[in-house]
């Protein structure tokens, strides 16, 4: 599979500013205040892995009409003016008297009239990634423009994915797909956890990630109890099972699916998990259309996964996948959010088994026009074996 | 060199945490309200890669006496349990109605009296992991009780580093180290710097690091423009500059630093600045013991990096490394923060050259009581050389 071309022309940039700015329009919004990765790098194309670092903050002011404007510190402006964006205002930071407030609210002032509302993300899978102390003193510089909910602008025009957005996580999920047909040459009886971890996101990059932002996985006999634990250096056994689950990025954006292993021949409980959880999710694939909701996807899973009714505890199967490892919507069954094509999801289902144990499987799909398109590549019943 | 015992005992958890509880006395505060992956982790040893999803927030908060209180979604129970942390409630996120602000405003309320101040972080390299509306929710609930500002404890007691946790970074600086050396085996004249980064990520793999949260890097004549790009796939030449920088973390400890390496034969200009920053690392290695400043560090490196006067763009010449890429404190003008033994640190100097053109090295040290011990492997003067 040849990697689709890195970055986005311009217009897609000037297609989800337009798109936002509609939105800002109908809500009454005269700007909106982005502070995290995700959003930043949604308007503008700035990516780097440079937000690892605590130390600065990054803001992106959206005007009601016209570009982004970038308010950053002078050592992103290099990376910056290569992309879409030509009004950009940079500080030396970390600067201990002011950083970059005053120059965000100058920036604000500029564009948003004194009655005017500027958005800021505040509902669930958000934060503001800026100093607590900073906001207030915005606020307080910003008066009497007032700072109120962004009214999840940005997460309903992220939701709904582009062309070139889904041929990233589409390359993405194929490099997943190579690196667990790699397994059975990194996961051995006696290998420790922690070298299969570590092998397999070295078949992740061999594959061509640029990066592995996460692995989690899990191994023990009869299922697992968790799937969120970092690999301890316990050996894999005859009668494991053997889950990993990848976010890997390519170009910025992940796919976020797992797979699970027996070591050796599977034990009938495991095996009839296994067939349960793959029923379960082509279940979810069959009832993912446009129409269909969020909810509509968890019962259609819930009812193969959990026939004797019963939830677990991971609380939801599946969600949003993207720029972020998850993103919105969640599947569960309070989540009303209808499908629309351009949406793309993952599959989660997670049964119990004896013990307290589970299992969980995950696929990456796409919503068209017609129904649901698998990203990644859908698997059989039958558990794959290592021996 | 082996691999340190993952984890702490908990005499270290409950040593953190009287650390904290001393602080908060002299401060007035009757809890501290912890809300980000380091402070959570920092108090608790709750470690997994599981942050890199935004959906659920985790709280923690330290009462003002007795072990810190856990308030996570149950899909965290499992782990959490293996910690030292006894007093856990949880709740199945994501919970559209309540997403765990009411359970942790009843915790507050019952470790905090009506008239109780508690401390969250708001000073720079913070934010509040939470979402702005269930801030906002709380805050409500919890008066008379009042939200303030934490007065930078957990960054003042996360400063001072323990010898487990040195023990750590010194080990994931030895991983990059070993897998700088193997740099010649992955970059080669017509290899594409994106090559060059999945190669090295897996070298760092190969190397013992868990994983590998932050590379950066550059590839250019006579130095380069940037330290925070992603990589292109434009191909290694004679005459380049190809600097790598690696955060790769060892049990959730970080190291932090650079090598520079020619392709060919450097100029006199390359060659004179790489000499130039080692020179002013060795300078920045000499001054950093107890009692002098970070900002006494910074004037050290600067006088020999920058002898003409004059600053670059990155603005600072390194900062703290521990649980974080980068943490307190700043090695800037402006940072009058006095080292203290058990700091470790970044050395990060850089120079000008013609063009625009930067070139920066990196070191990372710890402070003892008679000086700085490095935890990197300090290079030479002459810039490694790739053919």
């Amino acid at each position: 599979m040849t990697a689709p071309t890195r970055g986005f022309p311009d217009a897609e940039f000037e297609a989800r500013t337009h798109n936002a700015q509609a939105l800002m329009a109908e809500a009454g919004l005269s700007a909106l205040l982005l502070t995290t990765e995700p959003e930043v790098r949604y308007y503008t194309g700035f990516l780097t892995r440079f937000w690892e670092s605590p130390t600065r903050p990054w803001y992106v002011v959206l005007p009601e009409s016209g570009p982004p404007i970038a308010v950053i510190p002078s050592i992103g402006a290099h990376l910056m003016g290569q992309t879409w964006i030509t009004d950009m205002r940079t500080w030396q930071s970390p600067d201990y008297d002011d950083d970059g407030v005053g120059l965000l609210a100058d920036t604000l002032r500029e564009v948003v009239p004194q009655d005017g509302d500027i958005g800021l993300a505040d509902a669930m899978e958000s934060h503001v990634r800026m100093p607590r102390a900073d906001f207030q003193a915005l606020e307080l510089a910003l008066q009497p423009r007032r700072l109120v909910s962004d009214k999840q602008i940005t997460r309903r025009v992220r939701m709904k994915k582009s062309e070139a957005e889904i041929a990233k996580i589409r390359f993405a999920a194929g490099i997943a797909d190579r690196a667990f047909a790699r397994v059975p040459d990194i996961a051995r009886p006696g290998t420790s956890l922690s070298t299969v971890f570590r092998g397999f996101q070295a078949l992740c990059l061999d594959e061509c990630a640029d990066w592995v932002p996460y692995l989690a996985g899990a191994l023990d006999y009869g299922g697992y109890s968790d799937v969120i634990s970092p690999a301890t250096d316990a050996p894999v056994q005859q009668g494991h099972v053997l889950m990993l689950d990848t976010g890997l990025v390519h170009d910025g954006y992940f796919c976020d699916f797992d797979r699970n292993f027996s070591i050796g021949a599977p034990s009938p409980a495991v095996q009839s998990a296994h067939a349960r959880l793959i029923d379960a999710t082509r279940a979810g694939f069959d009832a993912a259309r446009p129409g269909a909701t969020a909810a509509d996807l968890f019962q259609a899973m819930h009812a193969v996964a959990t026939p004797q009714g019963g939830a677990t505890d991971a609380g939801r199967f599946g969600h949003g996948v993207g720029m972020q490892l998850t993103e919105w919507p969640s599947i569960i069954a309070a989540d009303q959010t209808e499908l629309v094509p351009g949406m793309t999801l993952t599959l989660e289902p997670s049964v119990s088994l004896d013990g307290g144990r589970i299992m969980v499987h995950e696929e990456n799909i796409v919503i068209r026009e017609t129904g649901a398109e698998w990203l990644s590549a859908p698997q059989d019943s039958a558990i794959r074996v290592l021996t």
